[in-house]
């Protein structure tokens, strides 16, 4: 008997006759914190590979944990605007706009957030959020405009890629000696999902 | 001077020379309970209106306030999807799918979610959120797909209209004498936005 | 041998080769009154499960047939909007606008149509169509910005759900009492489809 | 006063508070029999610039009138599909696919359709309606996908532009002699919309 | 076992866990010039079928060899608007517009492209592209915004389709006598991609 | 008199009334080499800001020249897919994937391609071109599915906004000391554009 699945954006669609609730829920998803990661954070996120109902319906949402200090690295979502608001503790957070246009490339936008600020990072932007307080964690969540937004760690992708990148194209790209990103890349880059 | 501003989607579209962080950020928009109103809930919406920089990006983010028994009553967002995570208490939910396929008509789809749980009600069908507890309120953050998704209570829209539709129609839609109409169009239709 | 088909938006995709213009063609779907249902109309419509070749093309076209004083109760089509023509008779029609902006919540929008009048129902909005001649019928074309509009009538999905919506719940939505909502729970909802 | 108005889509935006059933409604625009052209057929249709309240709404709706062996002729929208049902009379009527793939290419899909029958017509494919009955007119309403589909018909656009196209290139592209093509050329190419 | 294929937009979509560098490559695919066709020209487009990552991603590449005196011949794309830029030699390149605004009709919009310059083409409006030296080839790059665009050369959809149109409808819609549309459709339709 | 000009997706916009040949065309865009910056790459892109008449229409076209050891570093395009053929030399290319899904973390898929291969680099994926050549430059030609596809410059964002990403936040992302990072942002990031 055939086992072949039919996929859409790359997953699993179920015959519509069949659906229920089930389809649409996950629980206890959010409520618990995670443990943090070496750069001091934990992102869980709920998109289509945990709740199969929001296949193309364009939104999905996580629950962010972070340390003391902790942050959660520069990084871009290839397919999604996001929307966070802080439920406990506090945040710096920013994102860097695009090279252009020229008089105006690379400029950073940044914000202190407070219990219940919103703060918007636009679709593909490289942004961060980074917990300022030595002494509390920090909680937020954030929503992202698609099922299957994707994560790149900034330092993760350049360093930490399997295989790795060409040390002679990051050395120049990095204005760094070749050494420098041989150690690099020699670190171990771990991921916060 | 010219005062005319562009509109996009009807909203004014700033220079994006003369973006800054203030046009992607709200302050203290989503950490106090608001008073409920007389069905027993508070929706804090957080859209392209109180962020402009959400202009054309997809997303917004609410608070919703839920009193002992009380409930974000059937509505349904003409433009979004939504995901709700339950932040405090506990909700019964459910949206009903519309009236096809034939053999699944209008099927009632539901659960109850504890704090943690995640529900999705896709774009466009009628949905509530409920809290069953007598005694405690309950708070969930719910995201949606569209920077102005746009919310339409059934019973606002359908007995609450300005000017009111016909009775002559709405006795026949909903099977019940005129003077029941007339009557349900007599009450105070209180949005909880 | 696999049965198996590729479904695309819940609907099976024919090999490009193999089409022909049968795939694209609905014989005598829309030229004879139907006979129509208590609240006295009937829709007809013609999207991607009676002509497949219309898949991901955006569009389906619906007739439908309006009794003496019948009426297209109030519903709304998630994911469409529609535009309607008169062929034959009078129309009362109007659609609802949602909760926003403040000051021009659910504004209730009509028009009295005669024959070839054109009439616009954005998508996702609350909106119906009356025959107020008590003496002829009257029919009209309208099309769907969609090729599987969906259609939610409002009273059936409200209280003809199965299963049923609590009726704790739709009292107070509705303003009335439990056994008001139990006699409409207990109403046959007819669909119009 | 300025009088410059904001245009989406090229098309003059009203103020969302100042919207009225107005905006949404053509009276007596679809019943009336026009005045056929020089082919033999008059399209009536309403798109944006008759409805300002269709903007960004994905839909517009035509009447077709075709004289005894009148003819749409071959034609495309370059932003829309089509979906037509006859109201009066027959049409011949058909598209050909686009040059791909290989061996499917140019495939003519044709139909004799009657009253009450539907065909579609794939965005952007070259399609025609043609009466064939010599004694009585037809006439059919068709649908778009846009509302502002935008219509191409093929030998006013190649044979009677402003300017008119190099007769080196036509001459080659047609295989015929450049005297045939200035013949052609010089003929008037009456638009039937 | 089973050897059906799933297909997204008619074509087969890879387990995202096994794509690899070829998925995403095609050799030697636009560096030698082809053998031009009749009508002086040769397409050679990697799109979908070439370079299978590209499914979903909205675009795709050409290279146009023209010989002297050679053209690309009227032809629309129902689904991309292309970008183009000339190589080597000579082009002289136009578009025509849609048949509205009434005043605007048909418009053609023409230039001389030298070396380095960069033309639009947009969306399914008939365009061509004609080498005018009669001694040298041309070469050009053109992009385009789908990764399947199609191609409808006009002169062989009219005339050279299988089956044929009518050359009753053909005769009047281009104004000549069915004996000239006899010959047309008796020619050899040579498609040059 | 007004000077206020219609922007839509921030350009301005023409009356459809006066457009002609010149708002889709822009002369000696792409043939000549330019100056490579210290990198060893300059892009030359013709988006909407250089051809008006590309708004809305999801493409654009650029050179890139990469003097020998040259290299166009590790980017991303926030809102397009990027199709590259070479012209002339050879180029060591390639993207990293996402985080996601886990046992497929940033993957690195590399291709060395010489004059008339073809690459794809999905949209929002971070990646580069390198001339591994000592001593011949190279050229290139991509296409973008955006008329406005921003670039973000990994290094020159991260390490070179304006205002300075905090010290301490980038020295735990990268796992390197702080006095790396204030050596970093002190050098000067030059854009490629």
């Amino acid at each position: 008997k055939s086992k072949q699945l039919l996929r859409v954006n790359g997953f699993v669609c179920k015959n519509p006759m069949e659906v229920n609730a089930d389809n649409f829920f996950k629980a206890a998803a959010l409520d618990k914190p995670r443990v943090t990661n070496k750069v001091g954070s934990n992102v869980t996120l709920i998109n289509v590979m945990q709740i199969a109902g929001l296949n193309t319906l364009g939104i999905s949402i996580a629950r962010i944990d972070y340390a003391p200090l902790g942050q959660n690295p520069p990084h871009t979502h290839p397919r999604a605007t996001e929307i966070l608001t802080v439920l406990e503790g506090t945040l710096y957070v920013g994102f860097v706009t695009s090279n252009q246009p020229a008089p105006n490339r690379n400029k950073f936008l940044s914000k202190v957030l407070n219990k219940g600020d919103v703060f918007v990072f636009p679709a593909g932007l490289i942004h961060f959020q980074f917990n300022p307080n030595p002494h509390k964690p920090a909680i937020a969540i954030a929503a992202l405009s698609s099922q299957n937004p994707g994560a790149i760690t900034i330092a993760n992708a350049v360093f930490g890629s399997d295989p790795q990148i060409s040390d002679d194209v990051l050395a120049k790209a990095f204005q760094v000696e070749k050494n420098t990103i041989d150690w690099l890349q020699a670190q171990f880059w771990e991921n916060n999902h």
